[in-house]
Parts: C-alpha cells; sequence; structure tokens
C-alpha cells in the first residue's frame, strides 16, 4: 500500500554504543520531523546495532532533503554508522527474472496494478518466450533471452546489462530456474532476492517438493532470501509454510505450494521496499509489521 | 524468561507531538542508559502516541532509580506524558482464580515453577475445592470461596481482600466460570486478564463451543482480554486460533480449544508484566516480540 | 489440478444404519470399481451418515456410466440415499459475480487458466463495467448489469437468466457488493458460494475490517460460504485467518486481509467441485485433503 | 479423550487390488458391527493400500472378540493383509523416558491425569534424578539409570528390561537427551517415538536451536517421529512450526519452541494410540482428525 506522501524512511546501523538511539531522534525532532514508526535492536552477541524510523518531514516549507543529508552526515559519522534516506513515494525499479512457471510472476504483478506493491517494473527477463503475453499485458517490456552452458556467460552479461540500464534498484528471482554464476551471484550479492521452494536450510537444490515427498515430511514452505554468492544459502528474509500429508504426491505438494511461495517472496519485496531489512554479517534483521 | 538483572522498562503514552519521542531518548542518553529495545506508536486515526524502552543504566555505578524518576517527572510532564518505569528483575504479583477447569492453571504454574514466567503466584482463588493439591504442590496459599448468588456480595469482596493483600500487580482469571458482578468488574477494571474460549467477539457469553458447534464454524479460539465492566468485551490482548472440522463435536471443541487457550493466555501474561500492553480509550497497543 | 481421467466421485448421504457403507464398498467391487480414497462420517447427534468415494472403473471396457446408476439406484434406494455420481473430467460451469474489487476474481482466473482449478466459467457477471478489461484477456463473457433499488428485480432476473443459460453448476460471489434479494438468495440456496471478508459468525454485515477495527481484535478471517436466505450467515465451508496488530488500520486490514479471502474462497470452491463438501442441516461436512 | 466403551479400531495394509476395501467392510457388516469413522488411503506411487475402520460391535450380545478375529483372518490372508484389532478403551502402556528438561514430561503427564491421553505410565525412565518428585506426585514408578560412555550398553539393558517388564506398547522419548546405541534403535523401532527440536530434515543433531540462530531462519519447529536405527531420520509423524525473528537468540529459541515441542510430541501419541499412524516403507500414512 502507498504511503503517505509525505513519508521518509531513515535506517541506519553501526556498532552499538550509549547514544546510537539518541543521535538519531534528536536530528530529527531539531529538523522538526514526526516520528511516525521507529524499532531499533541492539544485536547482543554481536554487538551491532539497527535502527528504522519512518517520519514526515514539517509541512510548513517544502523538505529539504539534500540540507537534511548534509546536516546528518556528520553526526552518523560519529558513530559510523551506514545509513540510508528514502521517501517512501519514490518507487524504486524492481526487474522480475522467471523461467516457465508464473504463479509467482502473476501474483507480484497483480499487486504491482493495483498498487500494493508500489513498484516500478522496468523489466521482465525470461530464459523462455512463454510469458511475454502476461507481459505485454501489463505494458512491461519482456526479454527473452535463452541460456544454456554455452552461453551462460553472454547470456549473464546480458541480463547485468539490462539490470543495469533499467537502474534496477532490485532483482526479483520469481522462480527463475537456473544456476547462476558465481559472477552474477555476487554482482547481486544483497540486491536480489530469490522463492526457494523449500524451508531452507532444508531440501536445498533441486526439485525441493521431490526432496520433502522422499523424507515423508509433514510441512513444506517456501524461503525468500537474499542472493550471495552460494545461491540457495543467501540470508533469509522470511519463510512460509503449509500442512501436508502423506497424500501429496510430489505434485501435489507442488500445487500446495505455489500459494505460500507467492505469498512469502510478496512479503520480502515489500518488507525489502520498506527498508525494513537490514543485512549484516551474512544474515537479517528484518522489522516486520 | 528471565531478563537480564539491570534491565528496566520505561512505558510511556501522551497525545502524539513533536517531540516526544525525543525527549525520552534523550533523557535515557543523558542519565547514560543504554536503550537495549525500543518501539513507537503513533496512532494516525485518535493521535495518541506510545512509546516502549528496554534499557540497562549505566554500570559503573548502582543505579539511582529516585533520581532517574525525579528527573523525569518534570520531561514527562511537557507532554503530559503517563508513564511507569518498573526494574525486569521485579517479579509482579499475580492472583490466579479459577474454578474446577485445570488446564490454564496447570500450564501457568509450569511455567512459574521453571522462571519462564517471572512472576510470583501469591494466592490462588477458587469456588470450589478440587485444585487445592495443585496449589499445595507448588506451596501456594490456596483460597476456597464456594459463591453463590445468595452470598456473591460477600464473596467478592473476600476475593478483594486477598487482592488487596497480596499486594497483586495483576488478575489472572484462568478459566473462573462465574459471571462477576459490575462492582468486581470495575475494581479490577485493567488489572485483571480473563481468558475467554472464543474468537471474540464471535460466541460472546457461556458454552461458547457448543455456540461454534451450532454454528459449524471451521476454526475455534481463545481470546485474553482485560476486564472491564463488561465482562467478555474487554480490550483485547492476543488471540489464538486452531482449525476444526464437522467431525468435532462441542467436547472435542472444548479439548482441542484447550491448548490454545492455555498458549493465550500465558502469552498475555508475559505480555502484559514485560509492559508490552498499553491500555487506552477501550483498546490495547500491543508490542510483541 | 486435474484428476485421472478415469476417476469419478460416488457421494451419498442418508439416515445412519448399518450397512450403508457395505453397499457402497459391495455394489463398487462388484462393479470392478478401484476405490482410490474414501471417506465417511457418521454425525453421532444428528444420527445422519455421509459417504465420499472416489475410484476408478474398470481399464478393459468403456464404463457404462448409466448402466452403473441403474444398477446402483436400487440398492441405494433401500438406505433412502440422497447420491451423486460425477466424472471428475467433467469441468463444472461457474458462472462469476463481482462488484470492483478484483483481488478474489484475478485469483480464480489464475487457478482457471493454469488448470489448478478445473472449472469452466462461461459467464462473469458484474454490477461495474471496471472488469470488462480483465475478462476480455481470459475471453470469458462479460455482463455488465448495473443495480440499483430501483431495478434490482430486473437485474436479478437477468443475472438467473444467465445463470440457467449457462447452465451452471455453481455460481461464486468474489466480493459482490450487493445484498442479494431473498428470491435471489432462495434460487441460489447451496449453488453459491460467497466469500465474507470476516470470521463469520463474528462481523456479519458491512465493513467488517471497520468492526474488527473497532473491535481491537488481534485476528481477521475470511469465511466461504453456501448462500441461503440470510445473506452471512449460510453454512460454513471454511475459514482462513490472519494475524494484526493495533498498527493495522482498516485501510490495512483491508490489506491484510486480501490473500486469505483469495485463498479461503479458491479452496471451497476447489472443495465443492471434487464433492468434498455435503450440505445438511444448515451445515456442512467437509472431506478435506 | 476417552473414546466410547464399545468402540474398536481395525486397520489393515496390503499391497493395492481390486476388493480390498470390500473385504473389510462386508466382514463389519456381516457381523453387525457400526463402522463410525473410516479411512482408506490407495498410495499411487507405493501401490500400496491402507484402511482405519472405528466400528462398534453389536450392542445386543457381549462382542466376541475372539470369533471375530477367527473369522476376519481367512479373509485378511486373501489379500496378505497384515492387520490389528484394537479396543479403544484398553489404555496402553507407555514408558517415557526423560533427561533433565521436563516440559514435555510435564505436558504429557498433564494430559494423562485428566485422562485426554487415555495411556497407562507403568515407567518414567530417566538418566537423571531430577525428575522423580514430578513423578512421584503421579505416582508412576521412576528410575534413575545413569548412563555414561563407560557403562551405555548395560544401561541400555536395563531400560530394555524395564520396557519389556512393563510389557509396553509405546516408548516415548521426552526430550531424552542420549543418543542411542543402533542395538537399542533396533530394539525400539517403530514402537518408539521421540521429539526432535526442529524441522527435519534440517538441523539434525545436537543444538538445533543453535543451529537455527546461525543460519538466521525465520520459522522453528519441532518434529515427532519413529525411532529407527538413524536416530534422527525416523519415520516423521507429525510436525509443528512456530515463527520467530532476529531477536531471537539461541536461548528464546528454545524457549520459543518448547510449546511446540509439547503439543507435537502429544498430538503423535495420540495418533499412535488411536491407531491412525501406519508405518511402511520408512514413511508413515497419518489418518488425522
Amino acid at each position: 500500500m502507498a504511503k503517505p506522501k509525505d513519508t521518509y524512511y531513515l535506517t541506519a546501523h553501526c556498532a552499538g554504543s550509549l547514544g546510537t538511539v539518541d543521535v538519531v531522534t534528536r536530528y530529527l525532532c531539531e529538523q522538526g520531523c514526526y516520528v511516525v514508526e521507529m524499532q531499533t535492536f541492539d544485536d547482543v552477541l554481536s554487538g551491532h546495532f539497527f535502527i528504522r524510523v519512518e517520519f514526515r518531514p514539517p509541512r510548513t516549507t517544502p523538505f529539504d532533503e539534500a540540507g537534511f543529508r548534509q546536516g546528518w552526515q556528520p553526526r552518523a559519522a560519529q558513530f559510523a554508522m551506514q545509513w540510508e534516506l528514502v521517501a517512501a513515494e519514490v518507487r524504486p525499479n524492481v526487474v522480475i527474472m522467471v523461467s516457465r512457471l508464473d504463479h509467482c510472476l502473476n501474483d507480484l504483478l497483480y499487486r504491482y496494478r493495483t498498487g500494493q506493491l508500489a513498484i516500478e517494473i522496468p523489466a521482465i527477463i525470461s530464459n523462455h518466450p512463454d510469458l511475454q503475453r502476461l507481459a505485454d499485458w501489463h505494458h512491461i517490456p519482456f526479454y527473452h533471452l535463452p541460456v544454456s552452458d554455452e552461453n551462460r556467460a553472454e547470456q549473464e552479461e546480458q541480463v547485468l546489462g539490462i539490470i543495469k540500464e533499467c537502474e534496477a534498484d532490485l532483482v526479483v528471482l520469481a522462480r527463475y530456474m537456473q544456476v547462476l554464476s558465481p559472477e552474477l551471484c555476487a554482482a547481486l550479492t544483497g540486491k536480489a532476492i530469490n522463492i526457494h521452494h523449500s524451508l531452507l536450510p532444508g531440501f536445498r537444490g533441486e526439485r525441493p517438493y521431490h526432496q520433502a515427498y522422499d523424507k515423508g515430511v509433514k510441512l513444506v514452505g517456501a524461503t525468500a532470501h537474499y542472493i550471495n554468492n552460494d545461491l540457495d544459502e543467501g540470508p533469509i528474509i522470511t519463510q512460509g509454510v503449509e500442512v501436508v500429508d502423506h497424500s501429496h504426491y510430489p505434485e501435489q505438494l507442488t500445487a500446495r505450494g505455489r500459494d505460500i511461495e507467492c505469498i512469502t517472496l510478496a512479503r520480502a519485496v515489500q518488507y525489502h521496499i520498506e527498508r525494513r531489512v537490514f543485512l549484516h554479517n551474512g544474515k537479517t534483521v528484518v522489522f516486520t509489521n
């Protein structure tokens, strides 16, 4: 859902120490910014601190974002904070990659066209032509880039080219059934979300529903995670789960899992674009709502 | 679970205005108090502001709690804040009221004796003698106060007497199967948690599982709520739910509901004693974890 | 998901008595029909018996369905059974009614076009023109039938005319935001599924998410039920639920509820077309899987 | 919950073929036995057939169980069925093994003493003395059998001796924190239920909550499974799950997991004693209710 027009997200993290909260809230107060929602987490084990604030600038004059940044920079620097300031009304560019299975794509497109996901989709990339018509109907450029072991390097270069050209803020692998090269993984680290159709770290790799069937599990699920250099081991953002039983063959598990894959992926994208997710030391901090 | 020994909860609420967050965090910073966890909520519709902070005082000298309060009072007063400061290590006194059904009592006592619920239980009050042995085994005073339409006023007076004598911070109605008088409700408003075995506001009143059976619902649940002057309509703290089907007769619904009643009630008590619940205008704000 | 081509559903119900199971399984065995899945329920309180069998006819010769029926009828008659025999491969005709909100329609259409829901959709009826394009894209006839207090009787007659002409096996009210007349309700009793966006019987009637907000509930949900003469009180087929908190205003509750509405409605339709639902004495028996 | 006094469970499984259902239901009908609940499953992939019937013998004369068995045996033999007939009112003997953690034991004992679990508990075996008092309060013999790498063989012999002497129908490992020898595993195959505090096959082995924390998962769970020769890989009966986030350190994950461990284990025991679980080819078929 769209946030009110004048909402901003300020996020920051740094080593924990006295005053990390105060430096943020004091500056916001001095600037006349109204705190709408705020969450902090101080990781006792790693000693790292995370903060997320939704705020509204003063409504009397246009918000001087550049001035805000300039004033904030030295204060953040005192704590060596890494920080971001984002206007909620700016829709991030999200490039979607798919293969043939369309349930996650269809779901994301629905949320996109109804405004539930406040994003732009400058490109859909696929190694198959099948989903062109769906993209067309939504007036989204569709790039059909077939891939094989022979052309993987060039194809991935094309993919990266499109991502770059679109100035993508995020790449979403919506059941893109290809193993990415270490190079592409590296290029996308922390900038791409994948949906894996299992409760990672269980059933990594291919055909997880078949693996789940073989083990006779009574729950299946889906995991939305950031890409890192180990495709199915990236930092987990959120997971969903569904009850199953002995009567679910791999085909039924697959069907049963679709809804939970869609919802889990959409939720992860939502968290990401609302700046609710911090990626630190291979794990995430997620301020859900 | 017990919090670290030197953790404090500071909670406050007031009409929303610029500076409400800053006044809290600045004071904490000035006092050398380390913010461990912090959540705020600014209710757009009612214009009311809520904040909860877990903090650790400086470890160099013993914490001067009285001095902290004295310094804080005038600042809170600027915003007409209602506030509380509580040491996490102080175990609140919780008086439990039951009738004959013992599943919620048994569950609370288990969490009490294993330290999961960091509370003291100075008294168990019942209108039946049945659960005396369970109380004895836990070395908790048990008060058998039979009640009928004739002696309700006196019995409730005795109940209130015990609550007062115990300096109870909270009363828990753990399936106390009596309708309280308006007077007792009034005396306990906001200070007592009841567990109702339905998803309120559906199935208010007696025998909700029978009502649920008659309606053929496919989900049953439990609601933990504060007592107010309308017994089954008090502000909801948390709710739990369980899937059922046509084969669950009222007796089976009752059995199925027991686990969810226990968990829902224990969770509400936990939220309450960790000062996660704000009661305002007949509704709650609950900063869950 | 499509069942194997030669699967049949045989369902029956009658007053419970000795031999009700045997008469079904013995006949199937005599006819050389292989039982794939079977469930029975004997309602102790009402004394009514329900049975559902999925079976495969012998593969040696084409299945003589008419002969099967003829041979079965007198045996069923011994127990005054009401029964149905349906080939799983026959796709039922489902007429969908909508207003402006398209999430449930979009979800049903996705499941329809991917074959997850093995149905035909001969018509989409709406009192608004908005969803014409979505219907067009799926090549489904779209009927725009505006309705007001003045023309309700004629409009409903038109609706019934389309339903009749399509030989609809089922009508699905996918957020059709109109109160049906008692006449239309009567005509659709047991033949139409509605999705109500609350955990009925809580929050009947209009704007249930606003009602839920006002009550401060911590769970919201959706209820799929058959239409009867009391619109929001028809027999419940299935219900879904979602956790919420104080930060969910009515708008957020509405958004949060969408996914659960879609899934709950789709599940109910699936149960219905797989003949898993029995409607008896104002309640349902649902043999889920 | 106790079943009606005259309820019997008949379960059977064999290679799937025409007539497997009929042979069961026809015999029951001939014997005047009333089918209360019945479920079948025909495993398409393995070609194996499973059936479970709850029935009531005729009430006119005392049930001749021996005669029933004698008459049934040759019919079952036609299909090489493995079968069991059990009177629901006969409480199976369940030996419980624990170490120091008492949450699962406490939960099972509560369900035992209130009759929710219709079992006898002839013995509690522990490698620590801590839970003696809890056993005493329930008047259950408690065997303290310390174990170390030196005496494992003798200790396990003692354990097996007690199990044998008690004529145990089932052994429940309620957080018994010892790795069983292959010999003991073999002796208990299919006769013992273990609760593992993870969503197996994820996080096998020791300290699964620590493993889960390290991986940053957003869901934790518990798995009740039969023991086989690979301790944490036995056939799964049921699994439960709980949502967690970054703020749950291993200690919190452990606390969070307790409720779900208790419920999952109790559910598995219930399924087992109601003969809802079939163990076949290293996987289970579970006819839940």
